[in-house]
């Protein structure tokens, strides 16, 4: 059981696995870091790429002749034509605002704990154990501490120091596992480096994984006709962002950049159980940009500043950005801002949706984290 | 515990997954019906192709400007170049001889379960339960137990009759996890359909899991820096037979065609293990040719007749064809004989290497069982 001084309320993160897979201030050990381009270090925006030559969609795109531009949306959003995106001098992508979309969802979750209260008298309970003192690391379980607050889901919390043994990690799994009040259970990664990972997560019971992260959860959804009882956060928030904003996947192509335990390979397992052709990438790929060109629907989760430049994408693809990297920023306050995987400006005058970063696939990690805790309590409770 | 009666020694399949993932006289609830092709009908080789025209293949190729031809071959095999491919007259590709590599195989598994007998006295069993009186399944046992013999591995059989219930299979099931001269256990499928696939299989204990269906196994596949305790028998023999033939996976990009449980999504992830860039084809995807043309290896797991056609295939590719189709032959004293998925005819004259079918990948799956038999054996006994 977790030490009274140890155990307190808590909440929410937006960005832990994304940091945790993607940003290259985090070491998690399954951290992708993959294709070999130098971060952007300059206040330009996609400076790496504009150093070279003013930006112009029409002589990036096509390298090679490309097929009918994507039509990827049913009905929410209308898809610029090829002409209007490779035209236009503005940017014409819509901005899929996961800042927005995760709103709803945790207003969804919040009336759902109300509902299951009222009727049951039960609470849903997120526990985060935390391992050591990463300022990080920190400020996501903070993070989480109040987005449960908002969504009215109890939490709890497991502060061990960084010299906590595993042996000890354990112990206070065991003891969420049989808290009838706990109905999610995350471990804050990355663990210090003395703890095995492995052993860790496989300790959290399937029925409490609320981050989806346990190899059976992970085999049921790479396999037809079966059902993970959790999916990962991250993975599971960029197909609800290609959901809400009415983007087709069954039949498209999609490519995956990163193959991450906790983005890439789910995602690349979720758009394929959604019927797209899906390839996905990596670091021992050769010219990478030669399957990004083909895709209708990218997901880039591999950690790289404006890796994806416009000349890599479709015209009117939808571009899911899960990275969140720093570049140097002198104009910034901080000295650096946050950018995504893909060269944004770039994109979004040949795609036709994309997300911000921050503000796309950020916030919808915490908002499926509340939604998982909400479907795993009304599992165990047996309430619709 | 299974009865006297129901239990007697048993063999091999070679063709249980093939069967049963693929062909298509079988129907199982596992089995991939994918791509909207007639099956041929009629005994000309490819017939439904050179209905249409004489097969050429440099008419055949370039549908789009292709890229260099694959180069895949480590050492072994010395790869024909684009234009000695597509100026053939003759076929220009290696056979791969699944035959020769399984027995190869069985040799080897053959000799270290002497040498653990001779060290521990211990012999591998491999129990298999066969629930009906399907033809079929009752060859693929007596192969299996045939198998068993030749390599000196024990075989348990419980032959259900097709009434059983599902608690009479999981009784069974139960009684060889608890058997400790029970290494591996194999159930036949199909299931009669009044058995829940699913709850059987699951209830078979990873250790002895020689099929490595079990989502657990199945999801440490699918992770990085995991290891599955084994790896689903015909996949694991398409890329065995890839390695003895020298064939380079990493960098290589690798088309699978068919996403089933028992081979296109395994064979999948096994090639992403080995770090090719993976496109998974299948019953959804708009014109698949665009991804096998552009293939380095090609699996293909799909069960449909001579459905990957010359023009499919990027010169010098290698070809793993795991499907065995009967198709009527009136020249045959059986009145059918077997082809793959892919048109091998054309096909032998643009790869570079290629499975016959039969002879191919057929072998391999009984093969790789006994390997994980023994495999299990060893783990469970501690011995290298």
């Amino acid at each position: 059981m977790a030490s009274p001084s140890s155990m307190t309320t808590t909440s929410s993160t937006t960005s832990k696995l994304v940091f945790s897979g993607c940003s290259t201030s985090s070491s998690s050990s399954s951290s992708p870091r993959l294709l070999p381009l130098t971060t952007a270090t300059t206040s330009s925006k996609c400076r790496a790429f504009h150093f070279h030559r003013r930006f112009n969609p029409l002589r990036h795109v096509h390298l090679r002749p490309c097929k009918n531009p994507t039509t990827v949306f049913a009905q929410t959003i209308s898809p610029p034509s090829f002409i209007a995106a490779a035209m236009a001098t503005e940017p014409s992508a819509k901005v899929i605002d996961g800042k927005r979309v995760a709103k709803e969802i945790r207003e969804e979750v919040a009336a759902g704990v109300s509902k299951m209260k009222e009727a049951l008298g039960v609470v849903p309970g997120l526990a985060v154990i935390l391992v050591g003192d990463r300022k990080d690391s920190a400020t996501y379980v903070r993070n989480k501490k109040k987005a449960c607050e908002d969504a009215g889901i109890k939490s709890f919390e497991a502060c061990l120091p960084k010299d906590a043994t595993e042996e000890e990690v354990l112990k206070h799994i065991s003891s969420f596992n049989n808290d009838p009040a706990v109905h999610g259970i995350l471990v804050q990664l990355p663990l210090p480096s003395h703890i095995n990972e492995q052993n860790v997560l496989n300790a959290v019971c399937i029925e409490k994984d609320v981050d989806g992260f346990h190899p059976l959860n992970i085999g049921r959804l790479a396999m037809r006709d079966r059902e993970p009882l959790f999916v990962p956060c991250t993975p599971k928030g960029c197909i609800e962002l290609l959901h809400r904003y009415g983007v087709v996947i069954k039949g498209k192509r999609a490519v995956v950049i990163g193959r991450s335990n906790i983005v890439g390979m789910p995602a690349a397992l979720l758009l394929q159980r959604e019927d797209a052709t899906v390839s996905v990438v990596h670091s021992r790929t050769k010219n990478p940009e030669e399957f990004t060109r083909e895709a209708d629907i990218i997901i880039s989760a591999v950690g790289q500043a404006n890796m994806v430049k416009g000349s890599w994408i479709k015209p009117g693809a939808v571009i899911i950005d899960v990275g969140i990297n720093p570049v140097e920023d002198s104009e910034s306050p901080r000295g650096y801002r946050l950018v995504g995987d893909v060269c944004y400006d770039e994109a979004r005058q040949i795609a036709s949706a994309i997300t911000p970063v921050p503000g796309g696939v950020g916030p919808m990690t915490i908002a499926m984290l509340l939604s998982n805790t909400l479907t795993s309590a009304k599992r165990i409770h047996n309430f619709n």
